[in-house]
């Protein structure tokens, strides 16, 4: 394992849109702005990012395969993957890394169906509804649970 | 926006084996007769075509958010991912551009399970039931909102 | 049988309110509007066209099961009564005429009851969310079902 | 109450159309033969009857209301209107009259939808699957229930 | 509008048995009593009353349209239709008229399927479980909603 | 097949206990009583019968399976096991037998459970609520139906 | 029991905030303008009322136990209680004194979990969507079921 | 509003007990090492703080409307009240205060009553997982909101 | 009936493999040792008493009919029988005898399907959780309820 | 741990009506006579008792965490928080002493919402239907679990 | 353990009347075929087995109860008692033998009520919809899975 | 169609990881390991074997369509496409080709929602529950099935 901790971020479909897609729900920042903001508080905590997106499931499923072994941890807003991937909810089994699930907007404030996930039983911790900077909150969660990994040999 | 409309025609998983499957349910066209039938009945309406399939639910998502800027209107027939697929309504969602919804079949005279679409509630209209002709009637009822939009400086 | 195809075109409860009731989801033409639509284009395609309206679901009921024998086939925006009819699905079933369902809004984007049908598993086909437009859609594609009829001797 | 106890018998809506609809489930008997048969079976039992039809959902309410005091029991076929009908469920509850409930088919075989009866739990008894001869049942049924009824001074 | 306001009083099926039906649950006054108590109500508020009553969904359906322009106001008891009828749903929201929907029983300590309305949707308020009372309360409560909208040139 | 035909009537659990279990749900009359009313009527139709009744689910599997080439029909009232015996229900699909599903009370007035049946489905038709005389009439309809099958050679 | 009747009008969870709260849905009367509206009504109807609100489930309860032997009927609006409180529900049974349900807002144009309440079931009726004024109503509904009582000795 | 914002923090029932219950699922830190916890990072983030426990929904229900005016964000971890508390919901619509929803474990891992929250809709957003340092992560969240609310005049 | 009471222990079907059965969940007692103990109590308590077992749910069924007269009460454990016989439940009925549910495990702590029991509905009471001590404890509240009986004549 | 044991019985909302509250459903005898008969019966066993009632779901919870530690076992009557609360069934999780559950009626012949318990997944064992003997069945229960974890030293 | 291992071959309700009943679903091998086929391969495993069919849930539960300590596997075509014997899935935990469920049909095509089994749950593997040759491959499965336990010593 | 049969053999998402997943679920064997057990027995019974493995849905989808014409028979694991793709459903309905279902685990003892598969409706029969030599079985599953379609010509 490097020195420095490298954490996966990744996204699912529709996430490329930003910025375009419902500005309501989503605010007005693209994909490349959250991208940006992730590597500058990523730097400010020492941690090595891997920022990707994806419209297909099987091609997300396939990284978060290869994040074993080559990231310390996982960000994830599956976007629509999320409320109908089972696929994704055993990739993520696999790795045996620690998951955070994000997302930008309040899901229990949408469609009924967006109100249930297939990541969320198999991630540490869920932060949703703030954003951008839902980014940077996994961040800083993700950093201190691999964080306490490290420090207790896990 | 080019002078003579455009429309997508997208069809998605197991279209391309119309003729083959289940003749009893779809009919022995196959997918290139029902192109052919849609861009002869285009032409009548001066509107273009691009008309296009794909077995992979991240393609037809990315093929939609596409359509953005270069089409005028969608005419999708979703095939089995009509019943499951979020990505896909959100990126319908995204474009903003008016859709009709097609079935060859009448998805309520089959399994319970074809009856619920995640297309139809970010869909225009929805027509069902037809087989090939239902895409002419679509191309047809996509003319007139196209229409009645460019009229009305939408 | 006559020459030219004879199309019984009904309308349930309320549709006689048309361009007074809640004209964001069912626009300013009135049912009289409709109607001569409906006949404008019912002549260019040398069909014949009957064309009622009722409150009465038992009423809707007698003037499908006078449809054996006096028409070639129906077009039913059944209003209301698609959601809590047995009787007119019966009835459909008695007719053995070609069916097709109609509905001026996109009722998928209505309230959940309203997503189901008893129409549809007794019609050909369904054609929603198109305004007055939908019932044109609906002659052209009776027409097509009715040619079909004819000429392979059904 | 007259010596020749009389019996309404109330066919609901579609049923005027028996011998035309779906001969495979109903057979090919017409409502005039099955009255034809409850005339000749209701002399041998020395009972007056009184066989109506209706499409219409009130005007089977009205007649049953109407019931009371001018016949000593009902034998309802509410058809479609067995399954959607609280209406005649409640005018049944008003004639304070014992009714037999008929059905043609046996309706358990059927729609799930069909197998929910609104007349059941106000009715003595149910018969189904029997064809025309149901009715002859019934009023054998009626018959030694209104007997009972008299000869307790009920 | 004439200076002094005018109610419709509708009255849904099997309420012209009043005083009949199950006195245990709904009194002995007959729908005669109450039109007299709401006529003398009426009369101290100042306000005209039209009283009616059907066993006939559609003609239900029709008395509500047409208080579009003839009243300012519904007071309501669909008995039965309360909970299978979506086109007087409908028809009470085309009136655009204020409606108080009234029981005479409690509801709610019935069968589970009298819990559920159509019509408490499109109404201002429900009043039940109060008898023939509940109708002078409803008047009061239209009253005043009445004279709202008229002082708010509504 | 003999010349008079032969009909197995069953009886399921705790019909051994009549008279004395819940008069007034099923009446004073014992099993034996009902046996003898059946032998009487039965005689009357120059039908044979085997009357039994059995506690034990497996018995009355073995009895229908064993009436394939011995009876000509079966009236079964299952008792407790029509609501949870699939193997009842698939015992008599084997028989190939016409069957008569009776009850002593309306199953529909007691509790929910007991509305479903696992035996209506594969029953020619269904009689209840008549108490011992369903019987009666079950042996009226299955005459008939055994009739009907001589007649026509099935 | 006293020669004016007493009234416990009892209010819960937020309902101190009315005026603040949503108005969109409740309006701005405060709760002490509620009730001196009440107060100047039951004076009025020569009645005797104790005007209370709490947020905690336990207290209402306490105070609705304590109204057996004090007070001659209950006006409660449960609030957000309505919907969760079997407590409030025991209660009510145990005062076996005439409630009237009030409620602010029509709450069957809310949340679906807003449409059940374990209020009704235990009260003689139910008034809501008039807001403030339906204490009012529900004043005069209370004292008419009071007048009763006491007339008849119960 | 104060130069300095202020934010309530909220624990619900058995909070109290942190340290002691379930140590498998909370982890050993007492509710006094959170709230020192949040002392020292608000101080960091130059907000002020109060924080507080009760087992008693009325309670939290009382000092989240005094909420308003008092502070500028409310951090909620309502414990059971999550699941079952209308009246918690209901009074953080009141405040119209930001709302950031905490819990210690990431609930969508235990059982399936604790999936549902009445605080998610009508919080911004929704932290869970991350033991006591969620109350951290909520904090820089809230920090954020309450600083954006102040810049836009909001 | 007899000086000395008369209880009727009955056990269902597996209940004669305890002490081998997952004694994680049963503990180690064997069903022998079970009647030893309820033996030795009962003769404390002067009450006889007949312990038998069957995995035969007709069986448990007869013998349960035979009580009626025999016996004095009923204390059942009828194992798997508890969740999908209705035959049972019936026959409890029949009986007119006091009958208390015992359970070895606390079957709320189990799967779904065990949470849900024919007998209760038809049980004096329910006692479960606490092993073979359950029985003793059922003796205990048996007798009491016999003894009430006896001595107001029912 | 005190070498006589001491149990917290808790007693729930509305438990202080007792002999007021619908008798035919819980009897005449009253909470304190119900205290008398457990501390009698406590004495019997060497335990000391600590019997307590709240209307106050927060004030239950609070109780059950003083338990720990001082007492070495619940007996808890929720009452109707039986039904809706998890802070209690969170509360008793914490404790970590055994816990018997009790109800005075038998809960599975009431109304279905009666039928779900949030305590019974955390309790040793459930006692229902013997009014206040349930209470002395539990102390036996207890008593005899206190003794256990004694004894092994647990 | 014998030198050869034993297997138990368990047939259920109506399994005797294969070649009988259905055979579009089941083909027209009887059972004795059946125990030939099996008897053949098992040799050429070097298996014994004992072969046994009964329309008797409890019969069954008796047989694999007996399965311990007399086989060392079974393989259980339950039939019905697949769908609804609780008894036979506690009956399988107790022998704690390796399990095979076999059907001859592919269960998921046929109703929903046979997509559920209560074997399954208690069972190493399943195998359905091969006829007759499901019997063969399950010996095979379960030759290997008792060599493993056998090798592994357990 | 070859002399030598030929099966393609897929394997759905996430298998490429087996070995490395959940061992104490699937095993250590790689899904190199599987395909040399395949392999090595398909040679044993003569059929030629392509075994294809992806994580993209709509690339299992085209591999299905393709099978047509290629192979006589297709085995397949979708793993967690098993549970939410229709794609693949409708694309086995168009190869018409024998499909058996295999699965590593029993997925009934595992989560609910991976008890439903959209592949079992159009398979010939399921295997599961077996690790790697499951995929044995279902060879010989095929390899009869296929030899039998040969025998008779289909």
């Amino acid at each position: 394992m490097a020195i420095e901790p490298s954490v996966l971020i990744l996204n699912g479909p529709n996430l490329n849109m930003l910025g375009v897609r419902e500005p309501a729900i989503y605010g007005t920042e693209t994909l490349d702005d959250i991208e940006a903001l992730c590597l500058e508080h990523a730097e400010s905590l020492n941690i090595a990012i891997d920022f990707r997106q994806s419209n297909i499931e099987g091609e997300l499923v396939s990284w978060i395969q290869q994040a074993r072994g080559e990231h310390d941890g996982i960000i994830l807003n599956a976007a629509a993957y999320t409320h109908t991937s089972v696929a994704i909810m055993d990739a993520l089994s696999v790795t045996e890394l620690p998951v955070v699930e994000v997302h930008l907007s309040n899901v229990f404030r949408r469609e009924a169906f967006r109100h249930h996930s297939y990541v969320s039983p198999v991630a540490k911790g869920v932060i949703c509804g703030f954003g951008a900077h839902g980014y940077l909150l996994a961040l800083d969660a993700l950093a201190r649970l691999i964080d306490a990994d490290m420090n207790d040999g896990n």
